[in-house]
């Protein structure tokens, strides 16, 4: 293995606590529409309006709010009433404003790793909530780049790369999701960990049998990336 | 003056039509809720709710959407129904996947600017509208680079001559809000040229006797700017 260069982090579900905060308001969404329709029922339906709005809303918790209004009023045959949506829209505000919870063991791991190496943030999202949730987190000085996309895929690292003249094999991505930061990066040729969390967007999900053959390490807690590096 | 070595351009209502789809669907809005309120109360309180949310969802259509639905639901108390939240979730997907209509003379300004000069777009909204924008409009193989920001202020334009080793002397900037393309670049010793277009949101309106102070000029169409260039 080469030595990393540069070493990328994912936010959400990486840095700090993400995917609980989505899943809470999804079970409150659930029990606010119960008197119209089963709980499983509406969070499949929720899922479905998300996925098909993605190419429209990008990801994200404003597209998310305009997913669940949008859900709830096809699944009400628009019976929900207005306070009821506009308990949705205090939901999202608090999630859009919701205090960050770092993960354990992150900023010892960034404060050991922060000039041995150059540290990226690599997230997508809303540009704007990810860039506040970076500001409430306090460890915007561990990084020299915070770069925030639309999307995470081979082409979109392949930029990054460029951009900031990283040869390939330097660079290792570390991330919650196979999908989003372990598996463009192994296509491209860079190094990538899997730090799994306890949950997991379905969006995110992959075949497991297909992880299984790439050529990447899976830790479970943050710190266990220095017996990596010091190989 | 200094002959700039950068230009960067401003998006929406400076390369491409804008602000008119706003004041479209504002129209229409207002339109559906009349039954309820007089169009001037509601334009009133939606522009109110979408300053009162800028902290927390940023500049963008999405945002937009959710002040809308807050606002009608609002000055309705409650009484406005699921089937007319509907409707406003529609146009704003309809906004969000809208033709991207460019300004006279845009393109052939930009093809006879590429080469000589480096060439960015920096705009400000939400990342991924402004991507699938971009995109759309056929003009990212003119830029360089592209910045998308969450806010246009000095803080800003500084962090983006920093990223790219601009002296601050050879960077242009160019826009049709004074407020956003203009001042700020006035403020750190850059250039900065204003093309106002024939209708400005209300919250980058500036004073102009201020503006009148300021050392930058003014034009009514983009192919004046080689007058300036070539001086």
């Amino acid at each position: 293995m080469t030595k990393p260069s540069v070493i990328a982090f994912d936010a959400d579900d990486t840095l700090w606590v993400n995917e609980p905060i989505f899943n809470e308001v999804e079970d409150k969404f659930a029990k606010l529409l119960l008197h119209y329709t089963s709980e499983e029922t509406l969070k499949k339906k929720l899922f479905d309006t998300e996925i098909k709005n993605l190419h429209i809303f990008g990801y994200g918790v404003k597209g998310f709010m305009l997913s669940m209004i949008e859900t709830a009023i096809e699944l009400t045959n628009g019976q929900i009433t207005g306070d009821e949506i506009h308990k949705i829209i205090s939901w999202g505000k608090d999630m859009l404003q919701h205090p960050v919870h770092l993960l354990d063991g992150i900023e010892e791991t960034l404060k050991e790793l922060h000039g041995d190496y150059k540290l990226m943030i690599i997230t997508k999202g809303d540009l704007f909530d990810q860039e506040s949730k970076i500001a409430r987190s306090g460890l915007a000085d561990y990084f020299d780049h915070i770069e925030i996309v639309s999307e995470k895929d081979e082409k979109t690292y392949q930029q990054i790369l460029d951009k900031y003249n990283i040869a390939k094999e330097e660079f290792l991505m570390i991330g919650n999701s196979a999908k989003s930061d372990v598996l463009p990066l192994i296509n491209i040729g860079s190094q990538a960990i899997h730090i799994p969390y306890h949950t997991t967007w379905e969006h995110e999900k992959v075949d497991e049998a297909q992880k299984a053959k790439l050529p990447y390490i899976e830790i479970s807690e943050i710190k266990q990336i220095f017996n990596y590096l010091n190989k």
